[in-house]
């Protein structure tokens, strides 16, 4: 599994990926699934990769390879917009699908790619897009400023209470963290490193790259504080044993 | 969907449901799921059903046809232990299948059923099993002295942090009751009323019945505590600002 999260805000995007991959409990190792694309002063274009490592390592070899060559329909540098960005890592998708997916097929294996792809180029507004594998997209908008990819589930509900198109980034990127500890918590197969990008509106470049690995001594930090204090707002919760027969005198 | 949780703590059993079915977003409705079989004195059996609902209902009313029949391999009122009890759940389930999978799959709906079965027979340890749809089972143990079905995921973490085999019975329901208001939030198509049925160890009697609607004050309260104090509590954890270059003076 794997775990992505972009959020689209005001103040900019933040991107977080953990880099954990597995092919069965067995066989468990460490990639990034963060690539960043820039262009000084032109524009910037992160990509978050989760499902089956071969593909999603296709795909980014093909943009990488493209991006130099000038093609408004298929280099990152070279397109008009985000959209067409969007476009054009959904039809890389397709590309590789066309390539590989009757052979995974014959493994019984599925043809499984999701991408996070966030940027903006001078000028214009900064876009977020949920790339699926059959190579369609949908956009991150005001009433859900975010995109999840992989193990969604755990890390969601702190967003969803915390998060706004008005949260600063600094909030936004603890938020991140906090999200990301409780996915590592409870699936095996999420794991730090984590990479971070942070990308202020109309800065055009990565302002921050983190690399958070397990030991970081400020997300350990943050992580103890979590467990005490969600453990301390449960225990001062009042008790149910008020209010309903039969609990009382239960030990 | 549905959540479904069975606390199996050394005081006694917390079984909790939730009650809404859906056939689609634009069939919605309320069901129980949340069955008592209790012989005073000398056994109390609780099922939690998540899955196709005709299927569930199905497995219960045979239950129920045969519990008063004598049969030790078919009545729960005259098994001899709560092993052969889940196996009855299970073999029943068996029996349903053998009659409507291959229907079901010619109108490409999948047989997808699976139970929580938690009791105690006189003289006997209470034990609680997850009975799967193709019949077979697991039991919670001491590592792990909780069972999930349905949408597991949201209500997991805070069980987790929270409860062991030692956890009282009035933090347990209260554990709970917070795990089901994550799942609530975070999932459509799980919704009270719940129904919470509690059995101390050694009772052989639900102390407790406890029907919780949508406008509940105790519910209500904890839930918007809960919220509160996690939003408090996240904005209390050190900003990563002064750890990381970059995010200095971000807005």
């Amino acid at each position: 599994m794997t775990y992505c999260l972009g959020l689209r805000l005001n103040a900019g995007m933040v991107f977080v990926s953990d880099s954990r991959t597995n092919a069965g409990v067995d066989f468990i190792s460490a990639y990034r699934k963060c690539f960043v694309f820039d262009q000084a002063e032109d524009r910037i274009i992160v990509i978050l990769t989760a499902g089956n490592l071969a593909i999603t390592q296709s795909v980014i070899s093909l943009l990488e390879d493209r991006a130099e060559g000038g093609d408004p329909k298929r280099s990152l540098y070279a397109a008009p917009s985000m959209f067409e960005i969007a476009r054009i890592v959904g039809n890389t998708l397709r590309e590789v699908h066309a390539e590989d997916a009757e052979s995974l097929r014959q493994h019984n294996t599925e043809f499984n790619a999701t991408m996070i792809v966030g940027g903006q180029i001078r000028g214009r507004r900064m876009r977020m897009f949920n790339v699926y594998a059959a190579g369609n997209f949908i956009e991150a908008g005001e009433d859900t400023p975010y995109l999840q990819i992989g193990e969604t589930k755990y890390g969601k509900p702190i967003i969803e209470r915390v998060v706004t198109m008005d949260t600063p980034l600094v909030e936004a990127a603890k938020c991140a963290l906090v999200s990301f500890d409780s996915t590592i918590k409870s699936n095996l197969s999420v794991a730090p490193p984590l990479d971070m990008v942070i990308v202020p509106t109309d800065s055009l470049k990565a302002q921050v790259r983190w690399r958070i690995t397990e030991d970081d001594p400020y997300f350990l930090d943050i992580r103890r504080r979590w467990g005490e204090g969600l453990r301390s707002l449960f225990v001062n919760l009042p008790d149910p044993a008020a209010v309903v027969g039969g609990l009382d005198g239960l030990s």
